[in-house]
C-alpha cells in the first residue's frame, strides 16, 4: 500500500494541514504528517526529500506560506509527484503563497490546489493512487456522490 | 501502458500544449492531443471526461485560458487526476487563467502549474505515472540529472 | 409572465444570492431558487442548462465563487442570458470569482455585475425582461425614482 | 424589430466595438453606432441615455477604457439594459476600465462582458432580444451549433 | 471668501468624508456637505457641477466607492477643481474605487489623494486656496509646523 | 501671472512631462521645466522645494516613477499644491508609481493624476489657477467646448 | 561596536519596529528607535541620514508605510546600508508599502524585508555586521541552530 | 579583500545579472559569477551556501524569476546578507518573483532590490562593505556625487 507525506513550513499549518490528514485516513490511505522547514531545517528538508521514495512514500503534500519554498524544493530533490498546498498568511491574502508554489521553472512542477485547500491536496493524491488501485478508484467514485447527494440536499435550506 | 489526454480549449494553445506532448513522447509514454471546448462543446467535454477511464487514459493535462473552465470541468466529470495549464490570452497576463483554474472548490482539485507551463504538466504526469513504473522513475531520474549537467554546463555561457 | 432561475454552487451562497429573490419577488417576477454546483452535480447542471427555457424560464441568474465555473458553464449550455455573480471567499477578495466569471471567451458572454451585488443582479434582469414589459419598465422608473428620493433624502445624516 | 446603440467614449474604441455590430449585422439586428464621452460630452450623453427608449433602442452596449464611466453612467439615465466592454488601454492591463465598469452600487448594474470582448457584448444582446423573438433564438442556437462544429475541426490543426 | 463643496455618492461615506470637513472648519473655510450620487440623482448631480461655480463654491470634494464615478463625472461637468477620495468598500479593499478616480481620460482630470484619506483632500484644497491668501498659507505652515512638532514629540512613546 | 514649475525625476520621463507644458504653453501660463532627483539631488530637490513660492512659483507639477519619491517629498516641503503624475516604466505596468504617489499619510497631500497623463495634471493647476483668475477660466471653458465638439466630431471616423 | 539606528515614518509603527529592537538587544547589538518622518520632518529626517556615520551608526533599518517614502529617502542621503520595512496599513494590505519601498531607481538601494518583518530586519543587520565580527557570526549561527532545534520539536504539536 | 558572489538560477538571467558584475569591477571588488540553480542543482547550491563563507565570499547577490527560491534557499544555509534581485520573466511582470523573494519567513531575510535591478543589488553591497572600509566609503561617496552631477546635467536634454 502507498504511503503519504504530508509535511508543512510550521506547526501553524496545521490547522489547514490536518484536513489534508482526516480525507487520507477516511480513504484508507496511510500517511505521516511533520513539520519540515525549507527555510529553517534546509538539509532536514533535502534529505527528507531525497529519501522519500526510500523510505516508502509514494506521494508527497506540502504546505507553506509567504514566500513559500518547501513545495517547490521538495521537488527539486525528488521524482515523487508533490501536490503544493498554499496558505495564506497575514498579508497580500495568500497570492504570496500561491504565486511562489505554482510560477515553478520548467523541469520542477508543482501540483498547485487553491489557497488554504488541504482537502482538494488529498483528493488530487487519492486520483494519483487510483490509476493503478481499483478499490480507490471505486472509493472515490463514491466520495464523488456523496458530494453530489449532499449538493442535492442543500436545496433544503435556501429558506426566506 | 498509460495514455494520456492532452486536451485544450482551442488550437490556438496548441504552441503551448505541443509542448507537453513533445515530452510525453520523449519519454515514450502515448498520448492524444485533442481540441475540447468547455464552453463550445459542453456535452462533448462532459462525455470525454466521462469515458476517459474506459478510453484508456490514466490522466489529463488540459490547458485553458481567460475564464479557464475546460480543467475545472473534465475534474468535475472523472476521477482522473487532472493537470491544469494556465494559458496567459491578451489582456491580465495569464492572472485570470491562473485563478480560474487553480482556485477550485473543496471536492474537485486541479493539479495546476505554471502560467504557460506544458512541460511541466507533463512532468508532472511522469512522475505520477513513475509511481508504479520502475522504468518510467528510472528515465525521470536521467532527465533530472541531464538537467542539473545542462545547468552546471551554462556557467560557460557567462561571457563579459 | 416570465420565470427567472436564480441558482447557486452552494448553500453558503444563499445570504447573497437570497436579495435576488427579494428584489424579483418585490417586483412581482416569478422565480425558483437552487443550488446547482458545475462542479459537484455537473450533469444536474447541463441538464438544468439544457432545459431552462423548456421549463419556462427566461433568464438564469448564477451565482458562484473561487474559480467559479458556474454561470459561465450554464451559459454554455443554453441561449438564455445567464447574468453572473461573483460571490467573494475566503481568500483573494473576490478577485478569483470576478475574473473567474467575467474573463469568458468569445462566443459564450456573461452578463457579470458588482462581487457579492445579487441585488443588482435581478434588476438586470428586470431591465431585460422590461424590454417587453411596460408595467415593469413602469415599475423599475418607479423604483428608480425612489432610489433617487432616497438619495437626497439622505442628506438629513450628515451630522456633526 | 428591436434597435441596438452602440456608444463608445472615442474613436480610438473602434477597432474594439466594431466587432459588435459586425455580430449584431450578421444577425440582422437593426444598430447605430456612435462616439459618446460621459466625460467630454456629459450633457449629450445624459440626454442620449434618456431618451434611448423613445428613440427606439432595446439595449445599449457601451465600450470604454481606464476610468471608465461611460456605460454606468448610461445605465444610471435609461432603464434600458446596458452592457458595458471594458477596453484596454496603454497601462494596467484593462484591469482599471474592469473594475470601472464591473463594480457598479446597488441599484444601478451594467452587465459586464470580458476586456475587449465586443463580440460576447453582441451575443449578449442577441439573448436578451431572443427571449421574445423565435426566430433570433433559433439563429443564436445556430451559431452556437457553428461554433461546436468549428471547434471541433480545430482538431485538424495539431500537427507537429 | 472661498466656499468648498464636500459631496459624496451616499450617506454611508460620511464617516470618512467627514474629516475633511472638520479641517476645513478648523481652518476657517466655509463649506456645505451633501449627499449627491452620480448614479442614482445623476441629473441633480449634473445641475450642481454646472452651477457650482455660480453657487459659490470654488472648489469640490467628492468621495466615492466602487465604480466611483461621482469625481470624474463632476469634473466634467465643472472647470472648477475636484479632489477625489477613493472609499474603500467591503471587497477590493479601495483598490476598485482608486482606479475609477485616478484613472481619468484626456481633458478631464480629477486630483486623487489616498484611499479614505479625506483630511488629505482638504489640506489639498487649503494649498489650492493658499495661492491667493497670504493669511491661509500662514495657517497651512503653522498646521506643518504643529505636525513635525507632533511627529518629533511621538519619540516618547517608543517605550519597551 | 502665476508660474507653474514641472519638475521630474529624470530626462527619460521628458517625453511624457513635455505634454504638460505644451499644455501650459498653450494656456499662456509661464512655466519651468527642470530634472530634479529626490534620490539623486535630494538636497536640490529640498531646496527647491523650500523656496519654489519664492521663486514665484504657485503650484508644482512632478512626474516620477517605481518607487516615485518626488511628488511627496516636494510636498513635504512646501505649502503650493503638488499634482503628481506617476510615469509607466518597465515592470509592473505603473502600478508602484501610481501607488508610491497617491498613497500619502495624512497631513502631506499629492494631487495625483492617471499614469502617464502629464496633459491632466496640467489641466488640474489650470483648474486651480483659474479659480482667481476670469480669463483663464474661459479659457478653459473654452477647452472644453473645443474638447467636446471633437469628440462630436469623432462620430465621422465610425467606418466599416 | 557598531550602532543601528532603528527609525519608523510614526509611533503607530513601534509595536511592529519594537520587534528589531528586542532583536538587536538579544545579540548585544546597540541601536537607537526613532520616529523621524519623512513627509513630517523632511529636514530633521534628511540631517540625520546626512550625519548617521559621523553619529556612530553603521546601519539604518527604516519602517514605513502607504506611500513609504523613509527608508528611500534615507537611502538617497547616506551610503550607509538602509533596511526597508514595508508596515501594512488599513488598505491594500501592505502592497503599497512594498513597492514604494522595494522599486528603488537605479543608484539608490534599500535592502527590502518582508511586510511587517521587522525581525528579518534586524537579522539582516546582523549579518552584515557579521562579516567582519567573528563573534556575532558565532551567535547568528547558533540563532540559526536554535531555530531549526525548534522547528524539529514542532512535531510534537501536530496532534489530531 | 572581500570577495563577492554573484549567482543567478539560469544563464538567461545574465543579462540582467552582469550589471551587478560591472558596477562591483568598477569599485574594485572582486567577485566570481556563477549559474546555481536551487530547482535543477538544489546540491550543488546547498553546498555552495554552506561553504561561501569558507570560500572566502562575504556577501551573496542572487537573482531568479518566477517561483524564485535560489535567494531564499542561499538563505537558508548560510550567515553571509543575501542580496535578492527578483527577475522578471514572461509572465505577471515580475511580481511572481519579487514576492517569493521578499515575502521570507521570520529567521531568513533576503535583502531584496527592485525588479531587475542588478546594479542596486551591487550598490547594497558596496554600502555594506563600506562599513568596514573607508576606502570604499570614499568611492561610494564619489559615486553618489557623481550621479548627482549626472542627474543635474541632465537638465540640458529638456528641449522642445
Amino acid at each position: 500500500m502507498n504511503k503519504v507525506a504530508v509535511v508543512m513550513g510550521s506547526d501553524s499549518d496545521w490547522p489547514i494541514m490536518q484536513k489534508a490528514c482526516l480525507l487520507l485516513e477516511q480513504f484508507g490511505i496511510s500517511f505521516e504528517a511533520k513539520v519540515l522547514s525549507a527555510h529553517r531545517t534546509p538539509e532536514l528538508m533535502l534529505q527528507f526529500a531525497r529519501n522519500a521514495k526510500e523510505l516508502g512514500f509514494s506521494v508527497i503534500i506540502a504546505g507553506a506560506g509567504g514566500a513559500a519554498h518547501l513545495p517547490g524544493m521538495l521537488a527539486s530533490n525528488t521524482i515523487l509527484p508533490v501536490v503544493g498546498v498554499p496558505i495564506k498568511l497575514e498579508t497580500l491574502d495568500g497570492l504570496d503563497s500561491l504565486l511562489s508554489i505554482v510560477q515553478m521553472p520548467k523541469g520542477v512542477p508543482v501540483a498547485t490546489v487553491a489557497i488554504n485547500n488541504a482537502t482538494n491536496a488529498a483528493l488530487l493524491v487519492i486520483s494519483m493512487l487510483a490509476i493503478h488501485n481499483d478499490q480507490l478508484a471505486k472509493a472515490y467514485h463514491n466520495y464523488k456522490d456523496a458530494m453530489a447527494n449532499e449538493s442535492v440536499a442543500k436545496n433544503a435550506n435556501l429558506l426566506f
